[in-house]
């Protein structure tokens, strides 16, 4: 099969053999598999990330999940938000046959331990031809819905559960800096949850744009407004949420500079510098940060539900489209946020 | 009236006026008043902490209660945790009578606004002769209980604070790190609501001491064992809670690096330097960080009847008792974790 291949840091493209699905697993084609931010940075940043984690892997449990779980000397094939067709059966699946559609949350297990999809060198992701999940995992896509947007499940996830993990309620008032998926995820969430006023802020006009077509009821460019500057235009009385979805070093001050008492603030970015904080600031305000990670699989379904029932349309999202040889090209066009906000890999 | 004041960043001891009430408001005369680690680190870092907060005002909306609310080329007196008893009777006054022994939270109202008690120009604190609260936040000591221990309400009530701010439940876990009056309050409150097993790190011998003297379960010197080791050989399965009451840099990242998955750190110690986070350490375990702050009149309230009811005996506590003439030699004493805990004042 033709795959998008990072080793070193470095992506190829090439052919690999096919993989095999174990008992319990399938072998699927991929019909559309997002490129997520966090395979940029990876591929940018995972050197660093690296050491930094052997470096601070401190005192706590060995963690499955850790950034960075492969070899970067061996072949690895991110992409984890993909929608795939069943093409053949492995050992005993019998909820599963062949040209079902479906969605999986990107692990998958086997008897030698769980493994991150698109973040393994024994699993590839989806920027290939095939992939294998386990049917445990996977939820078939409902009829009407089509795999390009099916292939939203996982950001949308990620929104999904950081708004829960915030518990927002209603008559709350949210902000959300960055208007990337990650930021325009928990916008859609927060809308459908009926939370009101959202303010959203971001330098690029084209991000801004999709932040209000998810909903946002107030869009700044921080340059000309700042984010609570809006929000207490806005409102400015009802209890705030904050959501960062920017992630870059700075941020968090800036979150907690700009918070009223009581605020909560959730770590959506995915800061992988090393950043500095004024803790008297966040003391006097009695500042909540809830740093956050990926969903529960119950929110990975919610997420598959929405979309099927229309709740909320990402189609907006979408804004270009490429072969499994063209993701370094997108890789290097997603730098702009101005012309992109997220490039589907569809194999041919 | 004789006070310990503080100018320009150096205490002396001198005559004041005595203070008069306004309408509202009662005349006292301390009986006692504890020395908090918080007037120590004011009058050490004051002035930086004065700078830091003029230059990172930033965004947020005045806070009255912001650290430093005083000018430091006038006098203040410090000294917010007091036990006083009513000397004198303001207009309209008809709650308190003369003789009655009161605490307060340390806040005082007038036509001019709220004040700090004891961080104020315009209201002298605990480290004199006399001193004026005002009527409605005055609370009557009920008759059994020493005015040295009613002192302790205010202490104990920032741990009742801490640990209701942080959710713990029975059948959670809770580190403490570092054993001054903070975390002691911590572990005070945490023993009253039955929550286990506790663990407890100082690398004081005193403060072990009186960390097990309030129920810790497990103490330990860092040097020796880790508190994460501790806590998961105590224990190591149920939902850990971490109280940081040391406050010092780096105090926090040390927390997020010990914590499992989804730990609630709470940030009890008052650190007044910057300090630097890996916000990808606490990403992949979702940790919450909960800033906290002093009380609410309820929790001040809880307190004293705690100490009241006899549920919680913090007579450990005092290891020095000094006038008004002794605060800045007890200053000096403090600064060595082994001699002592709390030193009261007490106006002869």
């Amino acid at each position: 099969m033709r795959a998008t291949i990072m080793r070193d840091w470095q992506l190829r493209v090439d052919d690999l053999p096919d993989p095999t699905p174990a008992a319990g697993q399938v072998l699927t084609k991929v019909l559309a598999c997002g490129i997520c931010g966090s395979d940029l940075h990876t591929l940018r940043h995972g050197a660093e990330v690296r050491s930094l984690r052997e470096a601070l892997a401190g005192d706590g449990p060995p963690d499955p999940m850790a950034p960075i779980p492969f070899e970067s000397d061996r072949d690895t094939v991110m992409g984890h938000e993909f929608c795939c067709e069943v093409v053949e059966l492995g050992q005993g699946v019998d909820n599963l046959k062949v040209g079902d559609v479906v969605v999986s949350m990107p692990v998958a297990f086997d008897s030698g331990g769980v493994h991150a999809l698109g973040y393994s060198n024994a699993y590839n992701g989806g920027y290939a031809d095939l992939m294998v999940m386990n049917e445990m995992l996977a939820l078939k896509v409902p009829g009407g819905l089509p795999p390009h947007l099916a292939a939203l499940t996982e950001p949308l996830a990620v929104g999904v559960h950081a708004v829960a993990k915030s518990r927002i309620a209603i008559g709350d008032s949210a902000i959300v800096l960055g208007c990337g998926p990650v930021g325009l995820a928990c916008i859609a969430e927060l809308k459908m949850r009926g939370v009101g006023p959202i303010i959203a802020a971001d330098f690029s006009p084209k991000r801004r744009s999709l932040a209000e077509a998810m909903g946002a009821d107030v869009v700044v460019d921080p340059r000309e407004t700042t984010a609570i500057e809006a929000w207490r235009a806005a409102d400015g009385v009802r209890p705030l949420v904050i959501f960062e979805a920017v992630g870059v070093p700075g941020m968090i001050e800036q979150a907690i500079r700009m918070s009223p008492k009581d605020t909560r603030i959730l770590i959506v970015g995915v800061c992988m510098q090393p950043d500095t904080i004024h803790p008297l600031l966040a003391i006097g305000r009695e500042i909540n940060l809830q740093f956050v990670l990926a969903y529960e699989p119950t929110e990975f379904a919610a997420a598959l539900a929405a979309l099927a029932d229309g709740k909320v349309d990402l189609s907006s999202w979408i804004t270009g489209t490429v072969g499994v040889d063209g993701v370094p090209q997108a890789f290097a066009d997603l730098a702009n946020p101005e012309a992109h906000a997220k490039i589907l890999v569809v194999p041919t």
